[in-house]
């Protein structure tokens, strides 16, 4: 397996040390060389390295260390302005501003992002994607400046490791591959899937430190909760419709 | 530049050739190596190589050659089900049928989906996106048998390729990248980010065929039309709901 995806670890320590723009040159372009819908590059990246707004986003990415160590934050965003502008100065009337253009430009700015990811393994930089994107695209959208027809879908933090982390757990490959059709897992299948991740002595810490009777609980009760999972939600439609795509 | 991200061409005609197992495996394997949101791995791979299911989904991907040619399809869709069941087998309350967990594991649906494209390519396969997954969801959760939970992300097309087509042109990188803040840019710049582009041998043969003024007007009469955008959104959303996202 090609090494950069199969040793893949998100770094959340970085060392003091700029990327060379070179470097981070070679990245970006990487970036644009993925596949996109019909070659029309909905997506913009903006890159973040003034300490000033690193801050910012910092505060905005709930105060991940890791975003104010990372000496480049790159924002990988679904954006139909650059598309729907040429067309208007063509006399071409463009309809991007909806739900599927939304959609399909995320989807073409997350093929770029992971392009970057791999060319920064292999420029012995470490990466980690800052989940809380989409959670408070409102505060990234005001940081960055992002104007209507523009929309935060992920973010890397870029920088040279300062740690050697251990590759994470996955699930067996026969719980996530399905053939042909989609196969209903009985519950053995189901428990048996997970255990392994279960029975690591880091996810039994994990569950004995926020005080649950097992992992899920941990899950649904501590980091990805009910209340929090529909107040994102709601926030997140509303700024899609902020933004013109709803 | 790692040479599968720099030489990445999209192969539209295969020989007819199996994936050898192994091979199929290991991309597979890759796939699940990405990044992903909590490590919760909320995606499944559906993998088709049964003629008739290749035909039934070569019906739903507008009649593509490729995706009837292709020994392989994959299509990698968000997936709430296996977590969910778990938790509910924990005494766990999942909360995870709402959009931002559409929006979530349809990104981790695509990291996985750009990991298996690039180790793909490094085993001398080629392969496609088609974008044509989101227009026909609908038709896809029905060949595949997709339960509530589930919703089709994006595909693949993976096998030997039997055409070795030139790179395609990508807007300059000073088009994508922004710094710091986003720029809003001049019609000068706008029109000369696109110039490169629209004076392609291709695309001017392209514009001369639709018999139109100008290659934005292909784009937004002919390839990506109002009518159509505002079709397939609607009956995406549609879709998201009926799946139990919304």
């Amino acid at each position: 397996m090609i090494p950069e995806i199969k040793n893949h670890k998100s770094i959340r320590k970085y060392k003091n040390m700029p990327v060379p723009e070179s470097i981070l040159n070679e990245i970006l372009l990487a970036a644009t060389r993925a596949s996109n819908t019909g070659n029309m590059q909905t997506y913009s990246i903006i890159v973040s390295k003034d300490e000033t707004k690193r801050e910012q986003l910092w505060t905005a990415h709930f105060k991940q260390n890791m975003v104010l160590q990372a000496p480049v934050i790159l924002t990988f965003c679904a954006d139909i302005n650059r598309f729907s502008a040429w067309c208007k100065l063509n006399n071409a009337v463009p309809a991007y501003n909806n739900f599927l253009w939304f959609y399909n430009a995320s989807i073409d700015a997350v093929l770029a992002s992971q392009n970057a990811a791999i060319q920064a393994q292999n420029a012995d930089l470490g990466i980690c994607y800052l989940g809380t994107t989409t959670y408070m695209a409102d505060k990234i959208i005001d940081i960055l400046e992002l104007p209507v027809g523009v929309i935060p879908v992920t973010s890397i933090a870029l920088g040279y490791p300062d740690e050697n982390p251990h590759l994470t757990d996955r699930l067996p490959l026969d719980a996530i591959v399905h053939h042909e059709s989609y196969r209903e897992d009985s519950d053995e299948s189901i428990l048996a899937f997970f255990s392994e991740k279960e029975a690591l002595p880091a996810m039994i810490k994990f569950v004995a430190e926020n005080k649950k009777d097992n992992l899920a609980q941990v899950f649904t009760d501590v980091r990805y909760k009910m209340e929090d999972n529909l107040h994102f939600s709601q926030k997140f439609l509303d700024i899609i419709k902020k933004q013109g795509f709803l």
